[in-house]
């Protein structure tokens, strides 16, 4: 069986399984206070060249509610796209913790200044909620990556609005290997982001950087309060350690997305068409009914959703430990059912 | 330095350090319905001897919020002692999913039958809360355990007034290693438990255990509602995998037990007094202010709290790294300032 | 000044103040258990023929909130119109208190099963929220109605679906006034409903009818939790005593829609166009930007929104106090600018 | 029938309803931009001299509930006393948006600053909710009042330790008869308080004054968003607009002290004991249960508590409409059950 399941299928990055051995003798601080979040802190604020205040959190949905409550008023509400993870897969958590999603629906799963301006011309007084947050995905949740100029401009179109800006980076080294976007443009250019651990190498984590530090006040309360604090911090620290060390989640995303597209290409060569071109580590190729059949004898992937009567678009995701091989085991996979 | 300071200061036993090594080149599925996790919660009902509802959740605060805010209606509330961790240490996580803790001030930490039914005679009417739960925790944040007995008489009384009696087991394998009370016990005489793995073990987890079953519907809806669901389920589940397999458990908290029984015997010798008397992984022996000092420089541990002008309690807890030789270590070093 | 601005700007109907005057030297029970509750209670379950329980809010916000978060569990949602009260108009009371809308989009404001089942069939498993209640506004919120059969329809589908259907009621004197559904109906096809009485005559006060009587277990306590219960319970009752006693509440539905037939097919007769065709108190013409200016020397209304660059839709709206005569008062200002 | 039960079991005072009537043909804007709101506004402004933010609310626990959850953040708690409404008799309405009270024990149910300095000291550090507002109950719920210098000092505290201080005056008409408090005190001795309207002669409604205006931003988005805002915000304000011009408010005060001193000096001449000496409208004497049955026939009162196993303390209440005739007439049946 080929895995395109998903990212976050397997348990870690060897070289982070590896630094837990290593580490297994030492005695360490609790909540966060120890040795190896220090170094995780330390790493992340090297990369993005600012003093922005450094949390590692467990995943992304807890990182998201733990985030958007603890920054808005309970009248303000957040706006994302209508594909947003907030808004579609997270069984109704920032709702859940009080706050609005205003969602904006866009094909390509990003948003513009534009988008804002109409939820904010809609929203003007107080029997409605007051927008107060800008919530993006990078890379996007149907693969698209977001530019350094977009996120520019979106940052300082916020700015002017007193909106703040947050990127939920789940995938964000996928998105990073897939576009001109460096660490030092997310600490200029958002107002809050996070790196996510999870699905890219580590056994799980997601370190929330916060740029605009008075947003950064007691927020060491709110993640307690939200149940996000965990007695071994340096539990959801080290895999950033390891990641952020040299440049191991960089390197992740880059043959993540060399994966992705060897899979793409190869597809489009034998006549496949897609839902949507992705640069990152999801694909979503449309194949017909019986052919998702043959497909899934051989391959574990993920059905997104029906293109039509016949046709059904599915979702192949490569991760860290995808090999090209396994790539081409796919095609050759795929060939063999178009030749019949 | 010879480390007392808490339970959760290693990564995680070697066992299951080694278990995640070995399963490092699996591909499994997502969100707790892999192997593993069918594994671990298969120990733990061969263990209860229950077909009960089984989650693994991250960490202990984040735990009681699931479990509390799943189970009641906005309007109910849950009893506790004064000393629970719900009450005291969870920066308000049980009010801020909008739920009182109603307590009790009792010496030893435990509560019994009459202690609720106080609660209930002040609570009789729509212009107050209605108790609806009953917290209590197994070893309590004060070291003390219940009986069996204890046990069983609070569970046949919440089940008389209708309200469902919940153990928090962040050191239940200390406290099951210090009494008469099994599994099976805990499988009949609890509504909903929790086997804590981060304090006995584990890199982190706890193991959600709802007996009474009804309560457990839709509770991966609340699991993930209050951002506690693990993409990577399986890393939640590994530990417990490795600790209920065989009794791996019950031997940590039997070894943590004899450590402390060193200490306080040995203190005892000395002509040490305590705040309590504790048959767990916790003792809180009283010291002078000046005796501190001394300590401080050789042991790392907690000052509980001021006993009075001039002495202080401070809190010694074994892990499951402890070693005998660590207490005669301490012993010794207590000895000495007491000799001067 | 013509006042067509809202139905909620005058004090109450005559009858109404009337009967606190007569009512000024009594001493009643407090927390809505007085002889005015009762009898409000007896009148409308005399008209539902149903013994379902009632209480008496203040205002429909509030309303909303309390029924909606009294039922729902923490991750389930309610599904509305695009247009629906709770997801525009209510600063995000209902988030506010945990739960999504998910709302879908419909020119004439009302749900049909098909629409529901749509809702259903992308909601389907734990990483997203559980449909759980239907909100319907009778009359909506732009003047439409529900025929019986529309509302039998949606509340067989409910039923079968296992979901509540509440309808908000803050304008239902006017909808029944303009359809062909009883109060009868209202106890049959529904679960939960409410009275408005803000908008239809009274000072304030919604009054709340559970029907499916499971729902309205310690509906008391979920009342004083969110905060909307009176010390004067018997002030929010009154209004009903009066309204519902005989038949004045349906008679001032009556006598809004004629109201506001007059003003309508006046309109029509002057050339007039409509956003939508209403049958009751609340009708949408539209009219060029420069005859706004000029209605608005003389007239009171709400610009409703933007047509297109050079057309508006405003809104008037008749109330228990609007008279013929203003009618056409109104009728011969707009004739007056029509003939320049 | 004789009746001290409560202060909120007649509709209101005369001259309130004498306005509403007079008021009946007018066309008001809604939502508490009208000309009465305007008014009672600009009466209290000119009672406490200063510009504070006013706000008319319907109810005490829901203007505690918005008060609060307004200005804390998520993990911030309200300092109170174990009698304080907030913590005994509001349903968890405090907890249910998300915020811990704690409590202190005071015999006198008034705080001062040691009380509040001992929970500071408990409270240090992020695993524990961060107190950030007093509340204060001016009368206290077993009828005691600040004096100018308790609350000065109280005030000075608070600010010193970037504290709110919060005062609940639903019986702040009798506590300010009762003491050296005046309006300008109240402006400048407090960052919020409430002028308590249902309890004092209106047929509902309390005044939020907010002095420390920075906590008045988007306060009316806030009370949308908990459900608290009225269409008819000027049925709200009438009270206050009748109560605040000239002196009402305060002489409705004195006239009720006036009769609890009635009853409780004649009281204490026919030998009765009391719970606690009061200077306000609440009194609370001590019968034996056997007299309490006699009493029970021809007066209407509460049964505060059990004093032990003979006696009980019940709890007398005057109101704007007691008069000086109803107090002879219930001591002289408290003086024949003595008798005999």
């Amino acid at each position: 069986m080929i895995y395109f399941k998903n990212d976050y299928s397997s348990i870690a990055h060897p070289l982070i399984l590896e630094k837990l051995w290593e580490c297994r003798l030492e005695q360490n601080v609790g909540y966060g206070l120890d040795e190896h979040t220090f170094l995780a802190q330390k790493y992340i604020r090297e990369k993005i060249k600012k003093p922005s205040a450094i949390y590692f959190l467990v995943g992304g949905t807890q990182t998201n509610m733990v985030v958007i409550s603890s920054m808005l008023r309970p009248f303000e509400a957040v706006i994302c796209c209508k594909t947003g993870h907030i808004q579609v897969h997270e069984t109704g958590a920032i709702e859940g913790q009080g706050h609005k999603c205003i969602y904006v629906d866009k094909e390509d799963g990003k948003l513009c200044p534009k988008d804002i301006d109409d939820v904010l011309l809609e929203h003007t007084d107080c029997h409605m909620v007051k927008p107060k947050m800008v919530y993006i995905s990078n890379a996007t949740e149907i693969g698209t990556v977001y530019t350094k100029e977009e996120i520019k401009e979106l940052y300082e179109y916020c700015r002017e609005k007193n909106l703040y800006l947050y990127m939920d980076g789940a995938r964000l080294a996928s998105a990073m290997a897939a576009s001109d976007v460096t660490y030092e443009d997310l600490g200029n250019y958002t107002d809050i982001f996070y790196i996510g651990g999870t699905k890219n190498g580590g056994y799980m984590g997601e370190a929330v950087v916060i740029n605009r530090v008075e947003l950064a006040k007691d927020f060491d309360y709110c993640i307690k309060h939200f149940g996000a604090m965990l007695a071994k911090g340096f539990v959801a620290a080290i895999p950033f350690e390891v990641l952020m060390k040299d440049d191991l989640y960089y390197s992740i995303g880059k043959k993540e997305n060399n994966c992705a597209k060897i899979l793409q290409d190869g597809l489009e060569k034998i006549g496949v068409c897609f839902m949507v071109k992705s640069l990152t580590n999801q694909i979503f190729p449309i194949f017909r009914k019986e052919e998702i059949k043959k497909l899934e004898k051989e391959c574990s992937f993920e059905v997104w959703k029906e293109w039509n009567r016949d046709w059904v678009v599915i979702r192949l995701v490569t991760s860290f430990s995808t090999t090209e091989e396994e790539c081409e085991r796919f095609l050759k996979v795929v060939e063999k059912i178009y030749q019949n």
